[in-house]
């Protein structure tokens, strides 16, 4: 009996690891405010072709149900998200701030760090039109990546602006504003002649725009004064977050029908992996959904990447095992019951033998668990009203009162 | 935009109750010493075939994917825990004690309590034919229900025992086995005298099968050994259960083709619900996937009927917003941001302001978020070097040092 493809089987060391992340997802994400929601996993197909056209339906897993209707399993939260916002929010003081672990399903080739089914964090602000809600996102972007263990030295986050590059392509006169995107796209695969070359075919004032490359944060939000752009949301975002972890990277894109302004990804500094994560501001979305014009900032962020990354940087933590076991000798199940119901109540996690397997065999079950504290239940040690505790690590014993 | 019929929206409100469950129920299957584990969404439809033939299809949730294989959407997980025990579980030490709570999906008609998409929670022992692992699944069931804020006033766990009832009808020479199991399953729905009817075609020692119907556990128990019948994994499970919460009753029938000896399910004191919980001794499943002939005793949870049980019986406990919320007067939202971390560092979770509203605007979004505590800080504060806290609930302010 086999899996589905693009799948994987957690088992309990695999699962620890996703708890130990979700965990801190949800951490940080309530320390910043965030509450979490969560949306059902079958949606109604139109939901998705609504934000991104027939084409999705290529990349989903959709089948028609019994009654005839056209339903998917979520390849992403934002529609939905934008359904609850329409459906629930009218009612409640903005902005709104959601997060939500939802597991989400791509249909597409399963590939390393491409699943067919995988988890996606996602945190979102909705009604605050203000920068500073951006630089939220961004500032709790790096603080779920740091509560992970990674740091500056593991990854940088790279923003752009939408509105800075359409200014840019108005100011120098780019001809052609969708091969100039793709080309930015494309910039980190590219040789620097090539990018050079594309770059000359595109704009007369291509040297100021090769410059630019070159430039780091300040020098560049300096430049685009210079040639006269509005920096205001820029400078404003850059004074508010954390400039050790987030610098400004013209070539960053995203989802072009998608985005308004700003846009952001985290890679990792040696630039391996895939982006850790992304996200940006998409203020038509929730009008697109039938709402009112309602600004918006979110930021997806998938397990797959994140856990290479975490072992590749060996930031995964040694999880221990606390739970206790109690062995037993002789017919005392029942004594052991009732121990195991007290040790509870002190706040122990307890395995226990459930058989008349020998002591040898129950030691070497519990040496397995990777257990560390044994109570040995003996028929005379009771009678004595003693228990004997075994450390496994160091191979000692001592009785205690029972 | 709807939801597709038969799922739920989880609003930050409804969510919090269900991360209140989830959690206590791994808090308790951690002092239980069970493990998590985790399962794919999308399975083959030959995994679930395997266990409970085609009939089973009219219930799943299955399509074609675009390769042609025939896939579908877990409808429980047992089979996937199989699965993994012939898969993985060869060379880990025997009994396996996992838990898990995944996301299922029934193609149900839905209705009160049944829905085409809930949680269910999960535990099993597989590898230890000892009763003590049976006590210890309804001891396990017994404590999560107790852990939610129930009490033997709001639910009883009923057991029977296939081994007896098929020891009953060789014993008191019934005549038709299955209509016997199909009687004892409608019991509960029928008229006294109807049952009693009903039992005279079945047998003619109908009188001493009627009178079980009346004896409370010890009395069945000592009935049973009257009759010559073997009891002692009976009186075994009962010796190591809490018998406060736990009856034995002839009554409780269950998959037919499935469990193999002890079952059992909760259900509400006043009998007005579903089966909270339900479970019991499957030693076949394992090696119907292919396995050795393996002991295994599990339970099953779903989350529909058991929210409805805690909110009829007020068990919900009130989730206060530890949340604290920073407001901000003039143009101080870098310094907003630091004190945040400061928060944040000392253990707090902080919401706070992202804009220009003035301090109603601000402190009424605190309010509707049921914000407590609130961090007031002024530019002219700032340079006294003080922060206004206010309480929300007493309406008093005191001034801090920053």
């Amino acid at each position: 009996m086999k899996a589905y493809i693009g799948t994987r089987d957690f088992l309990p060391d695999d699962w620890r690891v996703m708890n130990y992340i979700f965990n801190t997802w949800r951490k940080v994400s309530e320390q910043y405010g965030f509450e979490e929601f969560d949306a059902p996993t079958i949606a109604m197909v139109e939901l998705f072709t609504e934000k991104s056209g027939e084409e999705i339906k290529k990349q989903l897993f959709w089948f028609k149900d019994k009654g005839g209707r056209d339903v998917c399993l979520r390849a992403e939260l934002t529609p939905q998200l934008a359904r609850f916002y329409v459906n629930y929010a009218k009612a409640m003081k903005k902005p709104i701030k959601w997060f939500s672990i939802p597991r989400v399903f791509r249909y597409e080739k399963p590939q390393k760090g491409r699943l067919r089914e995988f988890f996606q964090y996602n945190a979102d602000i909705i009604g605050e039109d203000n920068v500073s809600a951006t630089a939220e996102i961004i500032n709790l972007s790096i603080n779920l990546l740091k509560n992970l263990g990674l740091t500056n030295k593991d990854f940088t986050i790279r923003i752009n602006s939408r509105k800075i590059l359409d200014a840019l392509i108005n100011r120098l006169g780019v001809s052609d504003k969708a091969r100039f995107y793709l080309l930015l796209d494309k910039k980190g695969k590219m040789e620097e002649k090539e990018f050079e070359k594309e770059l000359k075919t595109l704009s007369k004032e291509y040297k100021i725009l090769k410059e630019l490359f070159t430039l780091n944060t300040n020098e560049l939000l300096k430049k685009f004064m210079e040639l006269g752009l509005d920096t205001d949301r820029l400078t404003g975002l850059f004074r508010l977050i954390d400039k050790k972890y987030a610098v400004m990277d013209l070539s960053i894109v995203r989802g072009l029908a998608y985005y308004t302004d700003i846009v952001f990804e985290a890679f990792d500094t040696k630039n391996e992996l895939r982006s850790i994560l992304g996200g940006g501001e998409y203020n038509n979305l929730i009008k697109d959904f039938g709402g009112e014009e309602t600004p918006a900032v979110g930021l997806g962020m998938g397990d797959a990447v994140l856990l290479e990354l975490l072992k590749s940087q060996k930031k995964l933590p040694i999880f221990e095992n606390t739970t206790v076991f109690i062995a037993t000798i002789g017919s005392v199940l029942k004594d052991a019951v009732k121990l195991r119901e007290q040790l509870i109540s002190k706040g122990c996690n307890v395995n226990m033998n459930l058989t008349d397997k020998n002591l040898s065999k129950q030691l070497s079950y519990a040496q397995s668990k990777g257990i560390e504290k044994v109570y040995i239940l003996g028929e005379k040690d009771l009678k004595k009203g003693t228990i004997t505790v075994k450390d496994m690590k160091k191979g000692t014993e001592k009785k205690i009162k029972g």
